[in-house]
């Protein structure tokens, strides 16, 4: 939300048209763009596109190959139908991203955790994932000020591998 | 979700069960029962009820004099489709809660707005709550370990009946 405003709503139409410009600059320059929902925890200050259904609902509008649509698990594991909207997303997934959801999260910006040490069935979101034509990479993404990112690289390293294997 | 489970599409379903299970002791005492869908921040460990979706598919299959669903600003204004779903509550609805959502929010669960300190609109939320046949109370519920609860209760009380009429 801008400062100041409680309108949720026109932020939401503002995203909508200012993604629908950003696919003409997009498909000038040849380059393919991808919308993120984030959690609801974040739609005062950092997005007010909370869900895959309004992220499916911008992308009815713009061709496939200028725009798709990244799913982390962090920001999407919680939602009441999420089976049928990964599957919705047939085709058009460019990106997914891995970490966990801790209990309980000390921060909701920067406490996400290692996967595996959360609540978030990430194999199963995968398999929907994979299932929906998604053949790219897992990518871990784990903001955490106060754990992980105070450790060795190659330790976050060697464990995140490991953990792929056996959490994801 | 019960301690070490992922499964929170069984835990819904536990929900809806145990929901009709609970209406049919509430008919014998002659109570009536309201869902509260809780902000999906909290869908690990306070609440796998995210969405008034969820509640009216609940409510669905049960008779209005048993249950209905009481609608919390918190948790429900985030909600892409709000309002679609509050009118989707015509004459259900039980109670109605406010407060504001604070940015930035320092914890998830005691550091709520008082209203008018936020950003949620909540006359916009009131109106189409009272559009869709509410007529009881509006409950003032701010969680406030930090701030509010710290205060004194007349301060407090003066303050909420100001911005009951100036805010809400």
């Amino acid at each position: 939300l801008p400062q100041g405003s409680k309108d949720l709503v026109n932020a939401r139409q503002q995203v909508a048209e200012g993604v629908g410009l950003l696919c003409e600059t997009a498909a000038e320059l040849g380059v393919k763009l991808a919308l993120e929902p984030l959690h609801p925890v974040y739609a005062a200050d950092r997005s007010c596109l909370t869900t895959i259904d309004e992220a499916l609902a911008i992308m009815a509008k713009l061709p496939s190959s200028l725009l798709g649509i990244c799913l982390d698990v962090y920001h999407i594991w919680w939602d009441p139908h999420l089976a049928e909207r990964i599957a919705a997303c047939q085709g058009r997934i460019s990106g997914f991203h891995v970490c966990d959801w801790l209990v309980p999260t000390r921060d909701s910006v920067n406490d996400r955790g290692m996967m595996g040490d959360g609540v978030i069935d990430i194999p199963a979101i995968r398999a929907k994932v994979e299932a929906a034509g998604y053949e790219g990479l897992v990518e871990v993404e784990i903001f955490s000020s106060e754990n992980w990112w105070k450790k060795p690289a190659d330790q976050i390293l060697s464990i995140s591998k490991e953990r792929l294997f056996s959490c994801c």
